[in-house]
């Protein structure tokens, strides 16, 4: 039985996706190779990064002044990256502080600069976005999280503003359409809607780069990784094929036009069905839920364990809350099929039926 | 015809280790996931990361002060992490330039204190270890690297001494019996004898570290990595498994001394038939060569395209030499067999017939 996959992440793929970097473990591209064995010189492997930037670059409409690089570590390095190349000590960036992943970008951004916190949910235990607040005129770069994985929101609507923006989109990415030419530099882990773990997507506008006083180590730099096309030193092979492989997927599937409508869909069908059992209960402010994860909860806690369990006799993973959160969580990624949200939403129904 | 694969790194790995990675990701353990879609706090990758740590312990016998961790990352971003957890900015560390990557990890660690450059053999085009010198008293590490994958050259005895001794085990880790706990911090990329690209080893004497002044970020810091074992992000799930399947694969077979055993027939075998040949040259001081990585030429440069085409036409492959070094080289890692080292001297022998 192919079980219901709704871990955070990593979390479910494409079966062809699967299939295909099985079949190039043993055998790529026909060549009687591993990718495994492969040198990230070769033109096999140049033309894998090259093709998986292209399709970044369509996916995405990105214009010329955008460098797509794909990069070691998660999206928590990124944290740390993000404000080593675009933050001087003496300078303040913007940070909006809507969940756990965004508050531990503000403290590593602190460690390089200054910061000011310009809106927070913490109050509310993050249960909505802030939308509405002042950027002052010195604010180096304004710091969002799109989507927030543990917490269940996401921004529908992006502030306007002729200051940098700059959106950690790990759980997000490809999941629907945007202007991502307003953002001057987006960064992702990849184990979520882009593959496996162990390689992050960064996009930046180029014109941002190159305006601190610090002397960053080249493997730090943004600017050497673009020089060097993202092999500035050996890449994490394996994760780039992945993503590239899922960026196939999605193009063929219909792009993120069609993933924004799986993702409407599915969504839909599983708010609409919480919303609808008394027992079951979403404290997300509507306007601001997350259309990839959903954080709701039992109202009868003594419940909970119960109805994890069912979930597990079904074949249903990764329906528990995040560790410091609890509850329960529902991720609909991109490669999770409508038919495991409508097994789901099918057992809360037949659970509400029994418990209520 | 499966290849003889004499890359430098990425570079070949055991069939067997092949065939397990591919299966797991379409079925994991039988679990019915992919190793890329279950979490990594599940209890099933723990124990894939907890099983790879013991194993790293039993192998290199390392008593208890030592801390295994598996990064994100080569050995690119671990020369500038070492000095950002072991160097103050006015402390001076021990720089051996026997090669391109230590004279990377020198300039790396110039960003973050003072560098004394203790030994060099740039002058003669690195063709060998510089074994004698002495070490100042307020040296707060020695950095050498233990075999010098563009060079051709290899540490066969370590200076003794008490000052911590760092080692870029990058290109030898795993292929031969050493006093492993005579080092206190070795670190290693795993894509040449312990896996595929996008992990790092580090392993650490835990005393050396929380000495430096300065604010590390968290992600950086290697006291963090410790205290999260390994899990204070998302590791590069699939990479630290085809290392897991690595090392089972080195115990199987022998564990050190048998991996050690391999490579001196190897590396005898493919160093005298270089040597009997007039026509082939190897400029490397005979008692630094690398059992790993034979760096050579042909005397008669005009001919080294031709020997190329051959090795091509006989499926070898990775037989040129570094980009900035030219020549030929050969690595012998520890999933290379016998038969391809076998296979490359008799064409070396039949070329030099054809052509002396």
């Amino acid at each position: 039985m192919r079980k219901h996959n709704f871990n955070s992440g990593p979390s479910v793929l494409p079966k062809e996706v699967l299939e295909q970097a099985s079949e190039a473990i043993i055998n790529f591209n026909g060549i009687n190779l591993s990718l495994l064995e492969i040198g990230h010189r070769t033109n096999w492997f140049v033309d894998v990064i090259e093709e998986s930037k292209l399709l970044v670059k369509e996916l995405m409409q990105l214009n010329n002044n955008y460098e797509v690089l794909f990069l070691h570590g998660g999206a928590t390095t990124q944290f740390m990256q993000v404000p080593l190349n675009l933050l001087n000590e003496n300078e303040t960036a913007a940070y909006c502080d809507n969940g756990i992943w965004g508050s531990k970008a503000i403290s590593e951004a602190k460690i390089f600069g200054k910061v000011n916190v310009i809106a927070s949910s913490k109050d509310q235990n993050y249960n909505y976005i802030p939308k509405s607040f002042t950027l002052p005129d010195n604010t180096k770069y304004l710091h969002l999280t799109s989507n927030n994985t543990v917490e269940g929101t996401q921004w529908h609507q992006f502030p306007e503003t002729t200051i940098p923006i700059v959106a950690d989109m790990s759980s997000d990415i490809f999941s629907r359409q945007l202007n991502f030419n307003q953002f001057q530099l987006i960064y992702a882990g990849a184990q979520k809607n882009m593959g496996a773990a162990g390689v992050s997507l960064v996009v930046i506008d180029k014109n941002i780069l190159g305006k601190v006083s610090r002397q960053i180590s080249p493997i730090l730099d943004y600017r050497k990784h673009i020089e060097a096309a993202s092999l500035l030193n050996t890449p994490p092979v394996f994760a780039i094929y992945v993503a590239l492989l899922t960026l196939r997927w999605i193009k063929k599937e219909g792009g993120l036009a069609e993933m924004e409508n799986r993702a409407n869909k599915k969504s839909s069908l599983l708010y609409n069905t919480i919303d609808s059992l008394p027992l079951f209960e979403c404290a997300i402010k509507k306007e601001d839920r997350s259309k990839m994860n959903a954080v709701f909860c039992i109202k009868e806690e003594v419940l909970q364990n119960k109805f994890l369990e069912e979930c597990k006799e079904e074949g249903m993973i990764g329906v528990k809350g995040y560790r410091t959160v609890g509850g329960l969580r529902v991720s609909m990624y991109n490669a999770l099929s409508l038919e495991s949200v409508e097994a789901i939403t099918m057992l809360m129904k037949n659970f509400a039926n029994k418990y209520s």
